[in-house]
């Protein structure tokens, strides 16, 4: 089959169905391309120009070469049209156009993959939300919002999720390729994890998935990829289940299967949208090493919580070597204890020190630093310190950051500079820290 | 022993060891105040004036009648200055200084016991981080913030956590009583869930607990209590009890038996600090009826992840009636089950279609309604549906709003000004309606 470089890397893209009626699909979509990188090609049978742009009757009448095909026309139009792309030796085609599989026309469906495989079509869809690459400004959905750059890869089964996501991700994180696959007739999760392997933009993968067409293909594929990957698994439970199948018309299978599968090829398996988000995040910047945990802490209820979250989440709030708690005994007010409890009087110099302290030591994979503001504390001054700490030691760090204002501000924004995050949830450092 | 209402209601307080000096608790005592709407007199050995104020050198020189006591100097004068509030008649008192219980000062903290019931002094604390009425600005923390007011009311037994809960609660809800513990020498959170019985201002009740003094006074007073009580049990694994252990120097006690025993006697027991505060804004304007829900939803993906989470918060996504689903056929196109798929295209005309057919039956307690942002849809239109929806049906209802902008924040303003709450994150909306 043909190479997926060109969803995702095109030079030219024909719009088939672009428009110049607001409310269209193919008006959003030409309006999302209008900062596109390279050439676009309107294609529409009643209009000479769409936006502005010189438009064709069919893609047959373009002379230059296009890479992407996008088809935004009514359902009984597709079959035509995308024979004409195979004609033009268009080999990527993202087909927006709903109305097969899912709302039973299976017979639609199947004529779709016999022009696919007549032509050596590659299809994305149909039912396809979008595909977005922020690095080209490449953007073939509808939504009002286009993604950021970053260095996370979404590939979602859902339109609803797509558009959550985008939101979810305003001025939080962003994204190398952001797509959505629609029905799945061709192109599904595992072609494209793979084909991330060699994408300089990606560094973890983030799957919503409904339901997994060929296991087998998935496991195989993951099991060799270069890159982190997470999966939200909607269809969980069977009330879950029974609503996938309303949705996308698929079982959506038994999660205890799907749990022993992702933990065999090395999938996180998440709980949330946020969680997946937070470990994608965690893990651009980090690695999980392992479970040993150290919990820094000047607020005992805290600490108390964390150490809860940190057992729920497989953690080990690892015990602390004598030879520390010794060094510590020696000008500390402390909790003699992992979570290591400053009891609130303790600054950045205090901190620094045992930072010093622990790095002599190896007896640990992450440590999480809870920071509540306090009269006798500058959090920003201490933020300093857990970026040399991290440098120097190379463990994971995550912070629980509780306060407010300017100076925490400030520490936050040092913190995220150097790949550190920070939560006000200490619940979500623990999360954020669960291995496989 | 005696009433706890000066605690919470006082119309005169004594703050002994109230100072001029930046950075004492005293001075910050003194400052939180001074919006106070009863009587502030400073007690200092050195001063003649704090803040503006007359002081005293002791309590026995003020003339007039004291309700509540406010300790905050070194442990060392602690003894005598207790003794001067018994012989003043002082019948409730604040012990903010530390260095008792907590720091194995066993000795100073029985003394303290013995002279409280020499003189029938019911005390709060030692180590006591704070207590707020916001209805009458009383404030006796050392802390930056003060909580707003509202109808929550929270026992924390950490300072940390005070704090924690103060910042989150920022712009988001208010509360009735805001106090905190400390070593619990005498007023524990069954004394004070027993006074909020009858606190107008109370609706809602949020414990922190790390651990219980008397199991058995806590359930018989939980059992009895007309308001609902949330509680965060820090200390509910291995590792969290090790943590407490240190903290408070008491064994937190095995989480099953806090499960079985919060279970019957009727409290809701939430996982984090979130949860809590998501249920108790809940249950200040809804209550929990029972586990049958229906969602609606015009994103499909975003009702299959809710069905998960329902089911694993026990709520049963119901089956739809028959009559129902033959209705809804006639002139939509959806998912023909729960949850209810409108796909994208239903507007606020369509939910009222289906919320009035809906308050034809009754066999459901909860709606859940996920609208995401749409060119189509009006998202304030539909939430006056769902206002209007809710009054009528008096069934519980939680929104899940995914979008931004002006006409979403227009619509959860609405919402929240009619007692239903909505979040971004579907999971928050089944973890509200979660049973005991």
């Amino acid at each position: 089959m043909g190479d997926l470089d060109n969803f995702f890397y095109p030079k030219s893209v024909a719009v088939i169905g672009a428009s110049n009626k607001f409310g269209k699909v193919g008006n959003a979509l030409m309006h999302n391309l209008k900062m596109f990188k390279g050439k676009v090609f309107p294609v529409n049978l009643n209009e000479n120009k769409v936006l502005g742009i010189k438009a064709y009757k069919s893609v047959l009448d373009i002379k230059k070469n296009i890479d992407l095909g996008v088809i935004a026309i009514p359902e009984k139009g597709v079959y035509s049209v995308l024979e004409e792309c195979g004609k033009k030796e268009i080999k990527n085609v993202i087909i927006i156009t709903a109305g097969f599989g899912e709302t039973g026309n299976n017979e639609g469906q199947n004529r779709l993959i016999q022009i696919s495989k007549k032509y050596n079509i590659r299809i994305l869809g149909p039912n396809n939300f979008g595909n977005v690459n922020p690095y080209i400004d490449l953007d073939t959905s509808f939504s009002k919002l286009t993604p950021e750059k970053g260095n996370i890869a979404l590939i979602s089964q859902s339109g609803a999720l797509w558009v959550y996501i985008s939101q979810l991700s305003l001025g939080q994180f962003g994204f190398s390729i952001f797509s959505s696959l629609g029905n799945m007739i061709d192109v599904d999760f595992a072609d494209i994890i793979e084909y991330l392997n060699n994408d300089k933009n990606t560094k973890v993968i983030v799957c919503y998935i409904e339901t997994l067409k060929d296991g087998k293909k998935f496991m195989d594929i993951c099991r060799k990829s270069k890159k982190p990957i997470i999966a939200i698994k909607a269809g969980a439970t069977q009330a879950g289940q029974k609503a996938a199948l309303s949705h996308t018309g698929s079982l959506a299978g038994e999660i205890e299967i799907y749990k022993a599968a992702f933990k065999q090829c090395g999938v996180h398996l998440v709980e949330t949208v946020e969680d997946a988000f937070d470990k994608a995040q965690f893990l651009v910047n980090q690695n999980l090493k392992g479970n040993k945990t150290v919990i820094i802490t000047n607020g005992g209820g805290l600490g108390v919580l964390c150490a809860d979250y940190c057992a729920k989440n497989n953690l080990d709030v690892v015990k602390l070597p004598d030879s520390l708690i010794r060094h510590l005994d020696l000008s500390h007010n402390w909790s003699r204890n992992n979570p290591i409890d400053l009891v609130g009087d303790a600054d950045h110099t205090k901190y620094k020190e045992i930072f010093l302290k622990l790095e002599e030591n190896h007896f640990f994979d992450n440590v999480i630093i809870i920071l509540s503001q306090q009269e006798m504390i500058d959090v920003y001054k201490v933020s300093k310190e857990i970026v040399n700490f991290r440098k120097r030691s190379k463990k994971n760090v995550v912070c629980c950051l509780v306060g407010i204002g300017e100076n925490i501000d400030r520490a936050k924004k040092l913190l995220k500079e150097n790949g550190i995050l920070s939560y006000f949830e200490p619940e979500r450092c623990a999360k954020v820290l669960k291995t496989i």
